[in-house]
Protein backbone atom coordinates (compact mmCIF):
# COMPACT_ATOMS: atom_id res chain seq x y z
CA UNK A 1 0.00 0.00 0.00
CA UNK A 2 1.25 3.24 -1.12
CA UNK A 3 0.23 6.68 0.72
CA UNK A 4 0.16 9.88 -1.08
CA UNK A 5 -0.73 13.24 -0.52
CA UNK A 6 -1.97 16.18 -3.10
CA UNK A 7 0.56 18.89 -2.87
CA UNK A 8 -1.72 21.77 -4.38
CA UNK A 9 -5.50 22.33 -5.88
CA UNK A 10 -6.40 22.59 -9.62
CA UNK A 11 -8.36 25.30 -10.40
CA UNK A 12 -10.39 25.08 -13.80
CA UNK A 13 -13.91 26.30 -15.66
CA UNK A 14 -15.06 22.31 -15.27
CA UNK A 15 -16.99 22.03 -12.43
CA UNK A 16 -18.34 18.66 -13.95
CA UNK A 17 -16.67 16.01 -15.76
CA UNK A 18 -19.22 15.67 -18.51
CA UNK A 19 -18.47 17.80 -21.26
CA UNK A 20 -15.09 18.33 -20.37
CA UNK A 21 -12.18 18.43 -23.27
CA UNK A 22 -11.28 14.71 -23.36
CA UNK A 23 -6.98 15.71 -23.29
CA UNK A 24 -5.16 19.04 -23.34
CA UNK A 25 -4.72 19.32 -27.07
CA UNK A 26 -9.04 19.46 -26.98
CA UNK A 27 -8.78 22.27 -24.32
CA UNK A 28 -6.90 24.23 -26.24
CA UNK A 29 -6.85 28.19 -24.91
CA UNK A 30 -8.93 26.75 -22.07
CA UNK A 31 -7.28 28.83 -18.68
CA UNK A 32 -6.56 27.50 -15.51
CA UNK A 33 -4.35 27.97 -12.34
CA UNK A 34 -2.49 25.41 -9.90
CA UNK A 35 -2.09 26.20 -6.66
CA UNK A 36 0.44 25.21 -4.94
CA UNK A 37 0.35 24.01 -1.18
CA UNK A 38 2.75 26.82 0.79
CA UNK A 39 5.18 24.12 2.15
CA UNK A 40 6.02 23.09 -1.49
CA UNK A 41 6.07 26.77 -2.79
CA UNK A 42 9.72 26.41 -2.68
CA UNK A 43 10.00 23.28 -5.53
CA UNK A 44 8.88 25.75 -8.02
CA UNK A 45 12.10 27.69 -8.64
CA UNK A 46 12.94 27.35 -12.39
CA UNK A 47 9.71 25.53 -13.19
CA UNK A 48 8.90 29.00 -15.41
CA UNK A 49 11.65 28.48 -17.75
CA UNK A 50 9.85 25.75 -19.25
CA UNK A 51 6.76 26.25 -21.58
CA UNK A 52 5.07 23.00 -21.23
CA UNK A 53 4.74 21.27 -17.72
CA UNK A 54 3.38 17.39 -17.07
CA UNK A 55 0.53 17.29 -14.03
CA UNK A 56 0.17 14.00 -12.61
CA UNK A 57 -3.10 14.16 -10.39
CA UNK A 58 -6.03 12.50 -8.64
CA UNK A 59 -9.22 11.79 -10.30
CA UNK A 60 -11.16 12.49 -7.09
CA UNK A 61 -14.67 11.92 -9.37
CA UNK A 62 -14.11 8.65 -10.27
CA UNK A 63 -15.25 5.36 -7.90
CA UNK A 64 -13.85 2.16 -8.59
CA UNK A 65 -12.95 0.53 -12.30
CA UNK A 66 -14.02 -1.57 -14.88
CA UNK A 67 -10.82 -3.29 -17.23
CA UNK A 68 -12.77 -3.14 -20.25
CA UNK A 69 -14.38 0.41 -21.25
CA UNK A 70 -16.07 1.79 -23.98
CA UNK A 71 -13.89 4.77 -24.46
CA UNK A 72 -14.99 8.50 -25.52
CA UNK A 73 -13.24 8.13 -28.89
CA UNK A 74 -14.25 5.28 -29.43
CA UNK A 75 -17.91 2.88 -29.76
CA UNK A 76 -16.25 -0.56 -28.82
CA UNK A 77 -15.01 -1.99 -25.78
CA UNK A 78 -11.23 -1.93 -25.15
CA UNK A 79 -8.44 -2.71 -22.60
CA UNK A 80 -8.62 -0.05 -19.44
CA UNK A 81 -4.81 0.28 -19.97
CA UNK A 82 -5.03 0.86 -23.56
CA UNK A 83 -7.17 3.80 -22.63
CA UNK A 84 -7.02 7.23 -20.82
CA UNK A 85 -10.52 6.66 -19.34
CA UNK A 86 -10.03 8.06 -15.66
CA UNK A 87 -12.07 5.19 -13.66
CA UNK A 88 -8.71 3.04 -12.90
CA UNK A 89 -7.19 0.75 -10.00
CA UNK A 90 -4.63 3.83 -9.29
CA UNK A 91 -6.52 6.62 -10.66
CA UNK A 92 -3.76 8.64 -11.33
CA UNK A 93 -4.22 11.62 -14.33
CA UNK A 94 -1.86 12.77 -16.69
CA UNK A 95 -1.98 16.03 -18.43
CA UNK A 96 0.61 17.80 -20.35
CA UNK A 97 -0.26 21.48 -20.22
CA UNK A 98 0.90 25.17 -21.19
CA UNK A 99 2.39 26.88 -18.45
CA UNK A 100 1.96 30.87 -19.10
CA UNK A 101 3.45 32.22 -15.58
CA UNK A 102 4.33 31.35 -11.90
CA UNK A 103 2.75 34.05 -9.60
CA UNK A 104 2.82 33.77 -5.71
CA UNK A 105 2.76 29.86 -5.65
CA UNK A 106 -0.39 30.20 -8.43
CA UNK A 107 0.45 28.56 -11.96
CA UNK A 108 -1.10 30.04 -14.33
CA UNK A 109 -1.75 27.31 -17.24
CA UNK A 110 -3.85 26.76 -20.97
CA UNK A 111 -4.95 23.61 -22.56
CA UNK A 112 -6.50 21.97 -19.40
CA UNK A 113 -8.88 19.36 -19.46
CA UNK A 114 -8.94 18.38 -16.13
CA UNK A 115 -12.22 19.01 -13.53
CA UNK A 116 -12.45 21.82 -10.82
CA UNK A 117 -11.01 20.95 -7.35
CA UNK A 118 -8.64 18.09 -8.90
CA UNK A 119 -5.77 16.93 -6.03
CA UNK A 120 -2.65 17.73 -7.26
CA UNK A 121 -0.05 14.91 -7.01
CA UNK A 122 3.35 16.29 -8.85
CA UNK A 123 5.11 18.51 -11.21
CA UNK A 124 7.27 17.49 -13.97
CA UNK A 125 8.82 19.60 -16.23
CA UNK A 126 7.95 18.73 -19.78
CA UNK A 127 11.03 17.53 -22.03
CA UNK A 128 10.63 16.73 -25.35
CA UNK A 129 13.92 14.56 -25.57
CA UNK A 130 12.74 12.68 -22.78
CA UNK A 131 9.07 12.11 -23.66
CA UNK A 132 8.59 13.01 -27.48
CA UNK A 133 8.53 10.09 -30.22
CA UNK A 134 8.55 10.48 -33.66
CA UNK A 135 7.35 7.06 -35.35
CA UNK A 136 4.59 5.62 -33.26
CA UNK A 137 1.61 3.37 -33.80
CA UNK A 138 -1.61 4.09 -31.81
CA UNK A 139 -3.58 1.05 -32.32
CA UNK A 140 -7.34 1.01 -32.23
CA UNK A 141 -7.19 5.19 -31.81
CA UNK A 142 -4.92 5.38 -35.09
CA UNK A 143 -8.01 6.35 -36.91
CA UNK A 144 -9.79 8.86 -34.21
CA UNK A 145 -7.08 10.28 -32.70
CA UNK A 146 -7.18 13.24 -34.61
CA UNK A 147 -10.84 13.87 -34.06
CA UNK A 148 -9.79 14.52 -29.83
CA UNK A 149 -9.80 18.40 -30.49
CA UNK A 150 -13.57 18.48 -30.96
CA UNK A 151 -14.68 15.25 -28.79
CA UNK A 152 -16.40 16.51 -25.35
CA UNK A 153 -16.78 13.58 -22.36
CA UNK A 154 -20.34 12.51 -21.39
CA UNK A 155 -21.15 11.35 -18.41
CA UNK A 156 -19.80 7.53 -18.61
CA UNK A 157 -16.96 7.86 -16.54
CA UNK A 158 -18.60 9.94 -13.72
CA UNK B 1 -4.42 10.66 2.03
CA UNK B 2 -4.92 8.69 -1.21
CA UNK B 3 -4.02 4.92 -1.09
CA UNK B 4 -2.54 2.68 -4.08
CA UNK B 5 -1.77 -0.34 -4.81
CA UNK B 6 0.72 -1.65 -7.30
CA UNK B 7 -0.95 -3.53 -10.17
CA UNK B 8 2.16 -4.66 -11.36
CA UNK B 9 6.27 -4.95 -11.19
CA UNK B 10 9.37 -3.77 -13.76
CA UNK B 11 11.63 -6.17 -14.15
CA UNK B 12 15.13 -4.42 -15.79
CA UNK B 13 18.71 -4.98 -15.89
CA UNK B 14 19.52 -2.07 -13.37
CA UNK B 15 19.38 -3.77 -9.84
CA UNK B 16 20.83 -0.73 -7.91
CA UNK B 17 20.01 3.15 -8.59
CA UNK B 18 23.49 4.30 -9.76
CA UNK B 19 24.72 4.19 -13.10
CA UNK B 20 21.13 3.79 -14.56
CA UNK B 21 20.53 6.47 -18.27
CA UNK B 22 18.35 9.35 -16.86
CA UNK B 23 15.95 9.10 -19.06
CA UNK B 24 14.52 6.37 -21.45
CA UNK B 25 15.70 7.91 -23.99
CA UNK B 26 19.41 7.16 -22.64
CA UNK B 27 17.94 4.08 -22.05
CA UNK B 28 17.64 3.31 -25.50
CA UNK B 29 17.72 -0.61 -26.67
CA UNK B 30 17.96 -1.49 -22.95
CA UNK B 31 15.19 -4.75 -22.35
CA UNK B 32 12.70 -5.25 -19.66
CA UNK B 33 9.72 -6.94 -18.78
CA UNK B 34 6.35 -5.67 -16.97
CA UNK B 35 4.53 -8.37 -14.90
CA UNK B 36 1.18 -7.65 -14.66
CA UNK B 37 -0.77 -9.21 -11.61
CA UNK B 38 -3.43 -11.88 -12.75
CA UNK B 39 -6.44 -9.52 -11.77
CA UNK B 40 -5.43 -6.73 -14.17
CA UNK B 41 -4.35 -8.71 -17.24
CA UNK B 42 -8.06 -8.42 -18.70
CA UNK B 43 -7.19 -4.53 -18.78
CA UNK B 44 -3.92 -5.26 -21.70
CA UNK B 45 -6.75 -5.92 -24.35
CA UNK B 46 -6.06 -3.69 -27.23
CA UNK B 47 -2.89 -2.15 -25.72
CA UNK B 48 -0.52 -4.68 -28.07
CA UNK B 49 -1.65 -1.91 -31.08
CA UNK B 50 0.31 0.80 -28.71
CA UNK B 51 4.18 0.60 -30.32
CA UNK B 52 4.61 3.17 -27.32
CA UNK B 53 3.18 3.16 -23.80
CA UNK B 54 3.32 5.78 -20.61
CA UNK B 55 4.51 3.52 -17.32
CA UNK B 56 3.51 5.63 -14.43
CA UNK B 57 5.58 3.64 -11.06
CA UNK B 58 6.55 4.19 -7.53
CA UNK B 59 9.58 4.88 -6.96
CA UNK B 60 10.48 2.45 -4.06
CA UNK B 61 13.83 2.90 -3.78
CA UNK B 62 13.53 6.72 -2.56
CA UNK B 63 13.11 7.96 0.89
CA UNK B 64 11.82 11.52 1.61
CA UNK B 65 12.66 14.73 -0.85
CA UNK B 66 14.63 18.07 -0.94
CA UNK B 67 12.72 21.25 -2.81
CA UNK B 68 15.81 22.22 -4.00
CA UNK B 69 17.81 19.40 -5.76
CA UNK B 70 21.24 19.46 -7.80
CA UNK B 71 19.74 17.07 -10.80
CA UNK B 72 22.04 14.76 -12.69
CA UNK B 73 21.63 17.37 -15.50
CA UNK B 74 23.35 19.92 -14.13
CA UNK B 75 25.55 21.53 -11.53
CA UNK B 76 23.12 23.58 -10.15
CA UNK B 77 20.37 23.87 -7.17
CA UNK B 78 17.04 23.77 -9.01
CA UNK B 79 13.48 23.86 -7.91
CA UNK B 80 12.48 19.96 -7.59
CA UNK B 81 9.42 20.18 -9.50
CA UNK B 82 11.85 21.80 -12.67
CA UNK B 83 13.52 18.18 -12.21
CA UNK B 84 12.76 14.73 -12.63
CA UNK B 85 14.78 13.83 -9.33
CA UNK B 86 13.25 10.56 -7.74
CA UNK B 87 12.95 12.37 -4.42
CA UNK B 88 9.39 13.68 -4.67
CA UNK B 89 6.87 14.35 -1.77
CA UNK B 90 4.63 11.77 -3.93
CA UNK B 91 7.83 9.30 -5.74
CA UNK B 92 5.76 8.81 -9.02
CA UNK B 93 7.62 8.12 -11.79
CA UNK B 94 6.82 8.61 -15.43
CA UNK B 95 8.83 6.53 -18.75
CA UNK B 96 7.66 6.55 -22.50
CA UNK B 97 9.24 2.80 -23.06
CA UNK B 98 8.70 1.21 -26.35
CA UNK B 99 6.25 -1.74 -26.22
CA UNK B 100 7.24 -4.80 -28.26
CA UNK B 101 4.75 -7.47 -27.45
CA UNK B 102 2.93 -9.00 -24.69
CA UNK B 103 2.64 -12.67 -23.70
CA UNK B 104 1.25 -14.16 -21.09
CA UNK B 105 0.38 -11.14 -19.24
CA UNK B 106 4.31 -9.63 -19.29
CA UNK B 107 5.06 -6.77 -21.38
CA UNK B 108 8.33 -6.81 -23.10
CA UNK B 109 9.97 -3.61 -23.00
CA UNK B 110 12.96 -1.40 -24.05
CA UNK B 111 14.24 1.96 -23.63
CA UNK B 112 14.04 1.32 -20.23
CA UNK B 113 15.89 3.57 -17.50
CA UNK B 114 14.08 2.02 -14.08
CA UNK B 115 15.44 0.13 -11.62
CA UNK B 116 14.86 -3.76 -11.01
CA UNK B 117 11.85 -4.63 -8.78
CA UNK B 118 9.73 -0.92 -9.42
CA UNK B 119 6.18 -1.01 -8.03
CA UNK B 120 4.02 -0.38 -11.13
CA UNK B 121 0.83 1.99 -10.51
CA UNK B 122 -0.68 2.88 -14.09
CA UNK B 123 0.18 2.20 -18.10
CA UNK B 124 -1.57 4.67 -20.43
CA UNK B 125 -1.21 4.28 -24.25
CA UNK B 126 1.54 6.84 -25.58
CA UNK B 127 -0.56 9.44 -28.11
CA UNK B 128 1.65 12.02 -29.44
CA UNK B 129 -1.54 13.87 -30.03
CA UNK B 130 -2.41 13.71 -26.45
CA UNK B 131 1.14 14.03 -25.16
CA UNK B 132 3.84 15.76 -27.83
CA UNK B 133 3.83 19.47 -28.43
CA UNK B 134 6.09 21.25 -30.79
CA UNK B 135 8.03 24.44 -30.00
CA UNK B 136 8.61 24.32 -26.26
CA UNK B 137 10.75 25.94 -24.05
CA UNK B 138 12.89 23.80 -21.42
CA UNK B 139 14.36 26.28 -18.88
CA UNK B 140 17.44 25.29 -16.93
CA UNK B 141 17.95 21.88 -19.70
CA UNK B 142 17.87 24.06 -23.13
CA UNK B 143 21.40 23.68 -23.22
CA UNK B 144 22.39 20.09 -21.73
CA UNK B 145 18.93 17.97 -22.46
CA UNK B 146 20.38 16.81 -26.02
CA UNK B 147 23.23 15.34 -23.78
CA UNK B 148 20.71 12.78 -21.20
CA UNK B 149 21.27 10.11 -24.22
CA UNK B 150 24.89 9.56 -22.95
CA UNK B 151 24.32 10.86 -18.85
CA UNK B 152 24.48 8.04 -16.40
CA UNK B 153 23.09 8.37 -12.69
CA UNK B 154 25.13 8.57 -9.64
CA UNK B 155 24.23 8.17 -6.17
CA UNK B 156 22.75 11.34 -5.25
CA UNK B 157 19.12 10.66 -4.63
CA UNK B 158 19.70 6.76 -3.58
Amino acid sequence: MIELNPIGTIHTPFTEPAGMPIQPTGGAGVQGTVEIFEEYQAGLKDLDGFSHIILLYYFHRSQGFKLHVVPFMDTQERGLFATRAPMRPNPIGLSIVQLDRIESGILHIQNVDIVDGTPLLDIKPYVPDFDNYGEVRTGWLDETRNSVRIRRSDERFS
